[in-house]
């Protein structure tokens, strides 16, 4: 049976979905009419969509679908459903890059704003459940730094030709809705009263209120959405935090892409790196002795610094690797010498660098005066105790926010970490 | 008779044409088969296409056509046709925000790479003769301030909605292939060797290799590059140049907005500022005692400072009058005290006057060495004399292109050409 038009799946219409589609059939060794043993588990603990675990004897799938809504929100905030598309574009470009990090994508159909894909078996876990438990993943900096490094250098003008790059960016502007999602609650609900905004409160009153007095932070803030809605830099995934990565210590995949367009590569690395941040503040709350954790947040701070480190040594990489390819940003004919080619990197790196910083920051704030927390801090019970660890992550944002331009090197991120 | 596809009019052609479309034949006011009196001229000297002026008992119209290469190169630098469809839209476009200052369109005909506008009549002439022949227009400074303020404040997200935005940005994406025309020739050729580059040699030949070897200039000229084919800032003319506007003392008309794409706004201020300044460098080899033209010279600085700081003015009084409309750059909830709006007004235009400066240096700088030049130096046939005048211009260019930043208002970019 075929679905003419959207209907929103539940436990039950998924079997019914899976079976009019060939390709998901076999991918489940479903015969006809052989459904009695299909399992059906709704596994979302996202923000915004539906997920469904399918499973037939050893066989599994994931099929996801959009609502036109936000799912944690409900149908007051309309989100349009079409996320699907660009999540399967992202899903596929991403698994061309880097398919050692990407779950594999079966089947998308745009009627029912759905796609299909790999089940990312146990012991895959979403990696901010992982940093939570204070499980180490040894090679999470190496996996990520691979992931970004090849998806923003081979989606943008470092590779590609200009033709190319503006007939990607012009197929991404269609993800126009979530981009002014991501604006809204990550570049102005934080800084201005909304009925979305919550913080622990009473403690963090004083501090959400300082936020929206802050002058020179709203002046910072302004900047970066302004590279968010204005530069076409590459592909971003657009929403890596922790809770967009799954990870055993042997595997590292990245899910979610539904808010990629093409963006300011910082946003991505900061994403990332600002969660592990917020990851690392939590720590302290989520054990009776602060010291319980001692070595594992000492082993957040190693991955955050090995992250950059990796990241910036692939990319610079992959540039090397590349310079006399179709990239039209720095021709060789041009950038002809060591020196030139070297300082044009360094330059390029250090803006990127600064950005990753700033995006990292804002990512940070929003977490925890914004409409959507993190379960980092969530899973801290003792109100008190969590507001001190929020705070401190705070003022941690803040300052980089602000003083980001100052920083060198994420070493001296990771000094700065520590004074907080 | 209706053309049903692609051939090259000419003047006899071009006739059959017009009495094909109806309108066209109502603006000519043309009866069936009185085309007797019809007289057809090929007036084009730009670089890039055919235009027909076409008149019949005192009605006059311009026909504009676009061949798949380009008309100064030839056959052999081949440019899609498409940007006839460009024009029409950008046309259209800057007609509804500044209707006083762009010739209207009548006609857009996508299968034969053609539009149809009013004619500019005599004394109208293409403003960069007039400088040749120094004449002063009073009103120029305002006129175009007031073109280029409400051009790029109205198509930016200080006006738009971010999905207004990206659904414009997203349209005019096609137009890449002129984009890359102007990544080439304006921040490749110039520093690199280049069978399409040429300058007054012998005496430049240093100058083009001091060019060709100079990281500093290069790496400034790669960050511009990247805010060129990055940064949709708003929709810009693209090419923005004193061949582009045509003058009487009273009515300023800007034409030839093929290069149209969201981008930069400081592309199009330093355009017009850049060619001013050429203009400026020019005129001691127009005459034959450097005195001869001192007042004019003076006029042009004034009107370089006139420029800047009107389209200053009135882009300021846009943002104020609108800063609580559907604009998602500053909201109003967030910038909401004199103060931080102040701050942002003055950051953000400081960025691109810095801008503005960086991209007039580029495009003068190209003028000089690359493969097209301004009529302003081409008409002094002293050749030494010529090399003289363009020394200064190139040498200020590079000057300015490395040390934008360090200056804070036009009157001191003014100064600084007093001192070449």
């Amino acid at each position: 049976m075929a679905f003419l038009e959207f209907i929103r799946l539940d436990e039950r219409s998924v079997i019914e979905y899976v079976k009019g589609v060939p390709e998901l059939k076999l991918k489940l060794k479903l015969e006809l009419d052989d459904d009695k043993k299909v399992t059906v588990k709704e596994i979302g603990d996202g923000n915004l969509n539906f997920v469904f675990l399918v499973s037939n004897s050893g066989a599994s799938l994931i099929i996801k679908q959009s609502l036109p809504y936000i799912r944690c929100i409900g149908e007051s905030w309309p989100l349009t459903k079409d996320r699907a598309y660009f999540e399967a574009m992202a899903l596929e470009e991403q698994g061309r890059l880097t398919p050692h990090h990407v779950p594999q994508l079966y089947h998308f159909d745009p009627t029912m704003s759905l796609i299909a894909m790999r089940y990312l078996q146990p012991p895959h876990i979403i990696l901010r459940k992982g940093l939570i438990a204070g499980i180490q993943y040894p090679l999470l900096a190496r996996h990520i730094a691979h992931f970004m490094a090849n998806n923003l250098f081979f989606t943008s003008l470092l590779f590609h030709s200009t033709l190319d790059h503006k007939r990607q960016v012009a197929k991404f502007c269609g993800n126009a809705a979530l981009c002014r999602h991501t604006e809204q609650v990550v570049f102005s609900d934080p800084y201005q009263i909304s009925e979305y905004n919550h913080w622990t409160s009473p403690y963090l009153d004083p501090d959400a209120e300082a936020l929206r007095q802050d002058n020179l932070l709203k002046l910072e803030i302004a900047l970066l959405k302004s590279k968010f809605s204005e530069q076409a830099q590459a592909l971003i995934h657009g929403d890596l935090h922790t809770s967009s990565v799954m990870v055993t210590p042997q595997s590292t995949q990245v899910i979610d892409p539904e808010f990629a367009f093409y963006g300011p590569m910082g946003f991505d690395v900061g994403a990332f790196l600002g969660n592990l941040m917020l990851a690392f503040f939590a720590q302290d709350g989520l054990v009776d002795q602060p010291d319980d954790r001692k070595a594992y947040k000492e082993w957040i701070l190693q991955t955050i610094e090995d992250t950059w480190n990796l990241f910036y040594n692939n990319f610079v990489a992959l540039w090397d690797e590349h310079r006399n390819g179709a990239g039209e940003a720095y021709l060789p004919a041009i950038y002809n010498n060591p020196e030139v080619q070297l300082l044009a990197q360094k330059r390029y790196m250090t803006e990127l660098f600064h950005d990753s910083v700033g995006f990292g920051a804002a990512k940070m704030i929003r977490r925890i005066v914004g409409v959507v927390h993190v379960e980092d801090f969530e899973s801290i019970t003792d109100s008190v105790k969590r507001a001190t660890c929020e705070r401190k992550a705070l003022n941690l944002a803040k300052m980089l926010l602000k003083d980001r331009r100052k920083f060198e090197s994420i070493a001296e991120i990771v000094s700065a970490i520590r004074q907080f």
